[in-house]
């Protein structure tokens, strides 16, 4: 029988809220069989960034990570909301284990080439370990990762983690059926933004590109997508997105992604 | 045959030196044999504090851990130096899993209980869970703590990196024989602080108690032996203290400890 693994990615405005968050990981503690959990940062690391003087740097919405910075998102990702994490999953008996992608080179990636933007010290993935990850699940654990990455040439690296997500699932759906849930504020993709209960239930390819004719798909939905697709073409069995409690709920409305 | 175990504990003076840090960290990843390393905090918790404005507290050299001031070493700890540390140990090819207490809840601790002073959110050690770092050893993995543990209710705590070193070593002797290397920035036990050529190459417990009682183990020195005999006391195979360079040469002059 093929082991079945769940992976659940949280985006920051869960981190923010610490009631929800708290919620969530007492949800996340009550799933049954193996899992691993994939977190974002939050406005935590601006926060910090700030109360330092540091100024974020963003160009089109997205951080350019420079030493300093780095340095932030470090402290606050791998250290600060991994281990408070990390402490909260234990409190309700779930075994956790916080990693970056530097522990145990569970994620070896490399500096983002500079073409048009030069995004620092950014990571694109280029391999995963899933042999270690299975010797983590199968001790009882359950990692927990950071959206920090290296270079194993000792450089650490700011890493998306909705792509730590889905190239963990693409990796470990070699030896396990992968159910992959992103996690956010919305009930899944909408027809209106505006409208929670505007959720599209189910998307295939054919959809998917309409919608994204249409730009009912865009902007940060859409490098989200991307790696949702790529993971069901490369084995991934299901890919939900929703509420939080989507988790807890299975029949919570949500948005299912097909091939 | 009984497994050896090396545990290295290094000092705050260490990591505030960059060239000395990776110098070490490259004799550290060529010691033979499973290997453990603790590291301290150094002066960075420190400078992040004052670049946000926190002003550590500090009573009779000891910081006193409120909320703010555990936020900033479980940035520090846990995330800056750890992560660094272990993506340089990758560099050089050490199989290094950075940990703290809460993860895999390998160290459970509890706040430390009030007396004349409260040390805030500062952690005392109940239980090691030794089997669960067995349990990484045995998978080719170096286990790398911070100085962070938890007491598996959802709190971390700020614990000394000494005492883990000492508990870590006290309760992996059980099943290993256990060298425990305290390197700090003196090259042993001095006879007089001032010369570093005075170094007492031997100490047991009767001439132990006349260094106390003679003033020359005084102060930071008192609660770092201390550690040391409870942890030879409890089966430790060895403990040496002197500067990072005894890891890499073992001829290098440094004290000894014996019951």
């Amino acid at each position: 029988m093929v082991k079945e693994l769940t992976i659940v990615k949280i985006g920051g405005n869960v981190i923010n809220d610490p009631d929800q968050l708290i919620s969530f990981l007492r949800d996340f503690s009550d799933l049954e069989g193996m899992k691993i959990l994939v977190h974002g940062g939050g406005k935590k690391a601006t926060e910090i960034a700030d109360a330092m003087g540091l100024s974020p740097k963003l160009t089109g919405g997205r951080r350019i990570t420079d030493a300093a910075n780095l340095d932030v998102v470090t402290m606050v990702y791998a250290g600060l909301l991994n281990k408070n994490i990390v402490a909260d999953l234990h409190s309700f008996d779930c075994n956790a284990l916080g990693l970056s992608g530097a522990d145990a080179n569970v994620i070896r990636a490399h500096k983002r080439i500079v073409k048009e933007i030069d995004y620092g010290f950014a990571g694109d993935i280029d391999e995963v370990d899933a042999k270690m990850i299975t010797t983590f699940l199968n001790a009882g654990l359950s990692p927990v990762f950071s959206a920090i990455t290296h270079d194993k040439k000792g450089q650490l690296l700011n890493t998306n983690a909705d792509t730590i997500a889905a190239e963990l699932a693409k990796a470990m759906s070699g030896e396990f059926k992968v159910d992959l849930i992103y996690c956010f504020e919305r009930a899944g993709v909408l027809k209106d933004v505006e409208k929670d209960d505007s959720i599209i239930e189910e998307i295939d390819r054919e959809t998917y590109a309409g919608l994204v004719e249409n730009g009912i798909i865009a902007d940060g939905m859409l490098p989200k997508m991307k790696n949702c697709y790529e993971a069901l073409e490369q084995g991934v069995d299901k890919v939900r997105i929703g509420k939080p409690e989507l988790i807890r709920d299975k029949e919570i409305r949500h948005t299912t992604l097909k091939l």
